[in-house]
Formats: structure tokens, C-alpha cells, sequence
């Protein structure tokens, strides 16, 4: 007899966190990204398992209740102790605010938003430092920003001091063009939808996860693809995504993505996050 | 460009523990049980990795040195709040004591012997304890040991005690008939050797954790299939594990034995028990 599924884990919201990390890519099919029927190259599955363990910690510093900044870098300089790359960067930029939220009984659109709104210039210097411990694919910096590029890692700090930038006022730079920033700064709207849409779905959460993320990927372009290929390429993914309308299909999506260099890791972060909602809002398991 | 991969990850004992279940289960194909690319009927993937979140509190305070039957019972009270029932009782039976020799910087067989015993009556009515929180398969208790069955729980404490039966002592009961009590009698000897394949080999970890579980299969029968169909269809799974010399015929074997119903599932905790030691010591990923 198989046992029933449990909805409440009793996991706290780091827990619940690294889990979601872990379901995300377990999730299949997610066209074009890793996931636990498909590698890329030189980013395979284990990498990601390796990076969702890695963070731990700095998820655990964020249920504490430690400084969005200082918990981001901890998480992001844990998740990078593997060979794959940037696994997971924007994930936990969304999730470090949620497992805060969470900490504090406040997981709601007013609450992540309250969390993002009260970073100081101190986290907006250690979200900077984390780009020093991973390559993470981003695009130009506006001519107007060029000293405030996360490429230069702490080296920003001075101009974010100057300009009294908190790291709110860093995601408002470019939530224009940066599908994750215009979550920090809009009450983390698609991420809500999302788990909802995750707890109103039927069968295994990994199925669930696979749904929701054709869904979004349809929805908007997907920031990542924008950046590596621009944005008519992404037009062309959110397309096929809305066609195809089962995992199956999907799946076929899924190879030919891969077979261009397609990778949807945005659409892959919100997902993440929608997922850790869901779980700490009670999804069974 | 790639980046390199990474041999050591900074990682506690409890955190390569908890790695250690996932790559575990993300080792494909370990023909006949829950792997990357299988599910069984009741048992998902999604069970293991939400079992191996759940553990990592009970690993933890293996790394800290407490009792080796309150980490462990800890650690199964975590994994079993998933709806997959026993996901990873024998893994963590195998990664407590050796959790608890690698904080003691005596990881080998004869700093695990030593943790083993050491333990206690506390330790043996702790192990007893973590049966009540899932549903483990076993055999029948000897008719002279009848008041120790494992499947009383907790109830066995009086027996336990008039005995003076510590964990141990309890692993010597059944060493003849269980290649875990064995492990715990034996120095880990099979772990330790598994974990030197491990790191010998090449490739990706996920493929080095397969062919491991191949060569264990292949040279003792697994404990879980004498339990379940006897010991001649465990003696006829090793002659086909040892048949079985490429990843590829793993595979076709995997889908025979899934339709047998054959879940080898001791091996797979010896395979989990030298994943650790292997990422201890040293593994690329």
C-alpha cells in the first residue's frame, strides 16, 4: 500500500527553500534547461545537486533573519563550489527575500515586496560580491551605469555608496529588461501566480513544475534567452512554447532548444521560486 | 569555457552526506531501483530528494557527536515526511557513524569500527525508535530474538535493556543475514572499498555511482531481495548484475527487474555510504 503524501513537512522555510531548488530541477521536461532527463554540456544534473546543497547555508542565514546581501553572497558562494557553473544565481535571488518573508509570517506579495524595500546599500554591495564567486550571463550595462556593471564585483561598492543605491534601487535599474529584477520590484507577481498555479495542478510536483514553466515561458520572453540571443529569438521560444500545449510536446520542444543553444534560466528561476511558495504554502509530496 | 570541476567543496560531513543521497539517486541506471531516469510504481524520484532534505538535521547532528541512535533516529523521523514511505532508512543506517568518524577526522575502516562500537543501549532503543516512524521491509525475527523484532519500535526497550543490548551488539544479530549489520561488524568494509572504485574511475559522478552499484550487485546478494523473494532470486540477480558489464545492458537489465518487481535497495545503501567516503576524500564534480 503506498503511503499517503504529506502536504505539511514541518520543514522550515530554508528547507523548504533547498527543496525547491532540488524539485525545480527535477522537473521535466523544461525545454532548454538541465534537468533530470536532460544535461547540457558542460552543466549537468549533478551540478545542480550539488549547488542546491551548497546553498543551504546562506538560505539558513536568510531564515535567521541575517541581511538579504549577506545571506545572497553566502548562498551564491556555496552554490558555486562545482564544477557546472551558475546553477542557480537567480534562483536564490528570488528565494533569499522569500525564505525572509517566510521567517517572518509574511510569505504575500506585500510581504517579499516589504522585504526587497527595506535592502539597505550594504546588501546591494554583497549582491555585487556575489558575481565574483560565478560567471553568470547578464547583458551590457546602460552607458549612464557603466560603474554600477555586476561585473565588476566589489569593485561597484564606491559607486553604489556615491548614489546611496540599495539593492531595491539596483533591481529598479533594471527591471526593464530583467525578468527576476521585476519581481524583486513588483511584489514578486509572477512567483505568486505561479505557486498557485502549481497547488491548483494535479499529479507529481515534478510534472507540476514542468507545467508551470511552459506556462510562464509563454507568458513573457524569457530574460536569459533575450541576452544570449536576443530578443526576437526570445519571441520566437515564448511561440513555441504556447504551442505546445502537453509535456509531451514539450519534450520535442526540449530537444531542438537544446539542439540551438536555447536556454530558458529565467523562466527556470521563477519557476524555483513559485515552487518554494507552493511548498510552504502546502502542495502534497 | 567549462569551469573546472571541483574536488573539494568546503562541505561538512553532514552537507556531503546529504549529497551523497542525491547523487545516490541521480546515479543511473542502478537497475531495479528509484534512480534519474526510473521511477517504481509508489516510489518517485521526488520521494528521495524530499527524503534527503529532510535527513539533513539528523546528519547534522551526527557531525556534532551526538548519540549515534539519536542522529540516526532523527535523521529517519526528517526523511519519512514524504509520501514515498522508506526512501533511505539503510542509507542513513551506513552515513551516521560514518558522518560521525569524519568530524572525528577518522574517517576509515577502523575510525567507523570504532564509532560502531562505541555505541550504546541509548543508541540500540533510539535505532528500534526510528522503525516507528516508516514502514522498513525486513525478515522475521530468529524465534530466541523474538522480543527484539525491529518492528516493535519502541516497545523493545525493556528487552533491550534486560539484555544489555547495545547498537552494536544489535548489528551483530543480524550480520549473518544483513549486508548492512555487516557493514557496521566489518569496518565498512565493502563502503570503503566501493568508495576507492568510485574514486578511481572516470567520468561524471552520476555514471562512476552506477557502475559501483554494478560491481557490488554482482558479488553478494542484496539483502532487501532475499527478504522480499528469497534467496535464489538474489543469487540469480547477482549472476545477471555480474552478465551486465556495460552501463548500457544496466539498463536493459533495470527494466527487467522493475517489472519483476526486484529492488535491490541494500546495495544501493552501500553504494550511498561510498558516495560519501569518495566525496570525503576527494571526488571531481
Amino acid at each position: 500500500m503506498a503511503p499517503t503524501p504529506v502536504t505539511d513537512r514541518g520543514f522550515g522555510p530554508a528547507r523548504h527553500a533547498e527543496l525547491a531548488l532540488l524539485l525545480e530541477v527535477a522537473g521535466t521536461p523544461k525545454p532548454g534547461n538541465v534537468d533530470r532527463r536532460h544535461d547540457l554540456p558542460d552543466l549537468h544534473f549533478e551540478h545542480f545537486l550539488t549547488g542546491a546543497v551548497g546553498s543551504a547555508e546562506g538560505l539558513s542565514l536568510a531564515e535567521s533573519g541575517a541581511p538579504v546581501g549577506t545571506a545572497f553572497e553566502t548562498a551564491v558562494a556555496g552554490m558555486s563550489r562545482q564544477g557546472g557553473g551558475n546553477t542557480q544565481f537567480g534562483c536564490l535571488l528570488l528565494l533569499v527575500p522569500l525564505v525572509e518573508a517566510a521567517a517572518a509570517g509574511e510569505l504575500s506579495p506585500n510581504g517579499a515586496a516589504d522585504v526587497a524595500e527595506a535592502t539597505t546599500i550594504d546588501d546591494a554591495v554583497n549582491f555585487y560580491r556575489a558575481f565574483e564567486h560565478v560567471d553568470v550571463a547578464v547583458g551590457d550595462a546602460p552607458d549612464a551605469a557603466a560603474d554600477l556593471d555586476v561585473r565588476r564585483g566589489g569593485d561597484a561598492e564606491p559607486a553604489l555608496r556615491d548614489r546611496g543605491y540599495t539593492l531595491y534601487d539596483v533591481m529598479e535599474l533594471s527591471a526593464d529588461r530583467d525578468a527576476n529584477a521585476r519581481e524583486w520590484t513588483g511584489g514578486f507577481a509572477r512567483t505568486f501566480r505561479a505557486a498557485d498555479a502549481i497547488r491548483a495542478d494535479d499529479g507529481p510536483v515534478t510534472d507540476r513544475v514542468a507545467r508551470a514553466f511552459l506556462d510562464l515561458l509563454a507568458e513573457e520572453p524569457d530574460t536569459l534567452v533575450v541576452t544570449t540571443h536576443g530578443e526576437s529569438v526570445a519571441r520566437d521560444v515564448m511561440a513555441r512554447a504556447a504551442d505546445a500545449s502537453t509535456l509531451a510536446e514539450a519534450g520535442e520542444l526540449a530537444a531542438d532548444f537544446v539542439a540551438d543553444g536555447i536556454n530558458p534560466g529565467t523562466t527556470a528561476d521563477i519557476v524555483c521560486a513559485a515552487t518554494f511558495v507552493a511548498l510552504e504554502r502546502g502542495v502534497p509530496l
